[in-house]
């Protein structure tokens, strides 16, 4: 059987296929994202592809559950789950696999994640999440490095333009605990206060009676967004003491921040409530100019291990990566720049040996070879054309039936040509080569 | 709800969770790999997790889907399944995607694989395999390439005692031709070839009356395993041309193995049969020294790309990282040997500008560095067990109320002291940290 194209799509739609290019620039990223990670003292951990759903589920809210893939196990009949989400696993690990270890525990993951999506949604289904989580500490400066890992992060990676918003969930909890008693007119609110919706949020808490202290306290959730000054208007709102103390993290947070000479990347915004029910402090997320959607985000989750039998305080990351290479291609498209190939060896048999050894040498000096027997005299011009299409530098040829054994250096764009004898080739290579 | 340990457990048996040691491991040898097929011209891409099995399935033998994880799409309702191989998926894209790119493609890749198994198996469900594929040749050299690349990279990664079996499909399959219009005897001649059962395959022969000179040819197959001298014994073995094609290429392909100087490492079989439906030439596998599996393996598969639409001859091979991981604990067992973070900068509050200052140069330094806030001076013993629980090399400490604001440099094992002031600290540190 062989594949028509009349009859069906070869490829999902939202899956995610990287050619050369687009694995290339990941690959930097990657590289680059772990080595920060690495050099504040996080090692990577490899979390399984799929876990049961039974377990995944103490650790993910409904939602994310409700659109992730899920299977059958043969071997034990109870349902699988595609993680649609990294940190549920890496508590689970730090509560299991990692219980006995010294805390805190600092640990980072790259990672894919999977959800349903609708064909046409124009959304991907694979996307790749790298990040990290710290747990043990409950204090403003674990909470701070967070923050300052991930602006190190981006800086190192070139995005230049970025803003990061700066929640704090204690707070805003502490604000809405008045609706806690009903959960229909909270969700509504929470609806409302996540879009900033001011009119649509006063008409609703006047239906629902609420008396004029509280009603001022929750739209002033939508004003409470900006810099420093956010602080000092937030200060006399609530007697609640949940506010006040998570009012003075903030603070104590924003203040480290400003040692790391920070505070012009970040944004208050005190009527952040992503993630309600499963953040439990400082929150953040991050946002790049001229891009919709959020680029990564995190915060504090105090209660999340102890559903996996061992309590910890923890705060934690994720960067979409996705995203990121979406907003990076905006900043600096010329990524297709760069060549593939250092050096195409050209020979015919009977130089074999030789143009086997001068490839390893030049391998071993960090070139890129490729090596190609079989070289006939009046076919340069394809081979040039190869070249070129192949994205390779040079050609070098060992000039046909000298007795001297001479190199030919060839530049496959200009047709250029230098002649050099074999001795110190390596050493003449590398002078001639400068990229 | 909380797990609870007495109802279930909580991770499936035989997913890959890898912990920081592993991970690093795995990241070191990946790092190799890729980086060797880089220096080879090989390009990596990144191919999706899931398929439509009905696209994927062109292009992989049925055994293979029928372990594969399979699930119903939500957007279009076929059927998904979980890759169980990674070539199947490059040659589509090189048919597909990369359809219009010069040739030859040097793809390469590192991805994981997914089949069921038995839940007390004891086999991986979740493997990682990189692999490299050169689309477009159909050269002895190309053939030869795969090998040489193989062995380059394995002596890279650490592996000292393997072995590479080369076997040849055109001359096995020219052998074994006469028995093509007999399915089921067939199958079981290719069983018995397989696990070099010589008795078992001649009963089976002379109970199907196979002439006298097809027997000697099918059970010399079991014999032609070894070095060179295999060729000699195989030249008058048949006047298939399809065997006579075969072996012509073997021996190429040897010759120019010897120019690398790797005929050491070679062992020939020509009674390989392995991939019998899928190969069509020169293929190869790896063997290590008191390991039982191949660590990976290859070869030619010249009609794969025609399934999706456009065809190529193409090689390629796998390695099994998860085994070659296994292999390399087995050589140098003391990967755990490594410390995780170069410095432990303890301070008060009212030194935090230095300490975020001197953590910033010396992570720009290279280093791997943890900041702590909060030292209290009674409690070095304390912070002298945090810091040997997470593998830190040193401790750096800010003298408390010093009024040159020295540094501490202490030995979390010996507790030994060095006092210095902050003037060219990061030289000093440099100097006196050499590991």
């Amino acid at each position: 059987m062989t594949f028509s194209k009349k009859t069906k799509t070869m490829i999902p739609k939202g899956v995610a296929t990287l050619l050369r290019e687009g694995t290339f620039q990941r690959r930097e990223i990657e590289k680059e994202i772990l080595s920060t990670f690495n050099s504040w003292g996080y090692q990577e951990v490899t979390p399984p592809l799929f876990e049961y759903l039974d377990i995944f589920s103490l650790g993910v809210e409904e939602e994310a559950l409700d659109s992730a893939y899920k299977f059958v196990d043969r071997a034990t009949g109870r349902i699988m789950v595609l993680r649609p989400d990294v940190t549920p696993q890496i508590a689970r690990i730090a509560a299991t696999l990692l219980s006995d270890q010294a805390r805190p525990l600092r640990l980072c993951y790259s990672a894919n994640v999977f959800r349903h999506e609708a064909e046409n949604a124009g959304r991907e289904r694979e996307l790749l999440q790298i990040g990290g989580e710290l747990i043990g500490p409950s204090d403003a400066e674990a909470d701070a490095e967070m923050i300052v890992l991930t602006i190190e992060i981006l800086r190192r990676i070139g995005l230049k333009s970025f803003r990061i918003t700066l929640g704090q969930m204690e707070f805003t909890r502490g604000i809405l605990s008045p609706f806690n008693t009903s959960p229909a007119f909270f969700k509504e609110i929470r609806h409302h206060v996540a879009k900033k919706e001011a009119s649509a949020l006063e008409k609703c808490l006047k239906r629902e009676a609420v008396d004029a202290k509280t009603r001022k306290q929750v739209l002033s959730l939508l004003d409470l967004l900006g810099g420093e000054a956010v602080f000092r208007r937030a200060e006399g709102l609530s007697e609640n003491p949940a506010c006040q103390a998570g009012l003075q993290r903030l603070k104590d947070v924003y203040a480290i921040l400003k040692t790391y000479g920070y505070q012009d990347d970040l944004l208050i915004d005190l009527g952040e409530v992503r993630g309600f029910d499963y953040y439990t402090g400082t929150i953040f997320e991050i946002f790049a100019e001229g891009f919709g959607s959020e680029l990564g985000g995190g915060g504090r989750y105090d209660r999340l291990l102890k559903k996996f039998g061992k309590p910890a305080p923890s705060t934690g990351f994720a960067l979409y990566i996705d995203r990121i290479q979406s907003a990076l291609d905006k900043v600096s498209p010329n990524k297709n720049a760069h060549t593939w190939v250092d050096f195409f060896v050209l020979h015919q048999s009977d130089t074999i040996q030789t143009a086997v050894t001068l490839s390893a040498e030049l391998r071993s000096a960090g070139f890129r070879v490729i090596r190609k027997n079989g070289f006939k005299n009046d076919k340069i011009a394809m081979y040039r054309e190869e070249a070129r299409s192949q994205k390779i530098k040079h050609i070098i040829l060992f000039v046909e039936g000298d007795p001297k054994n001479r190199l030919a250096l060839i530049d496959p764009v200009t047709g250029n040509k230098q002649i050099q004898n074999m001795e110190n080739t390596l050493e003449w290579l590398r002078l001639n080569t400068v990229s």
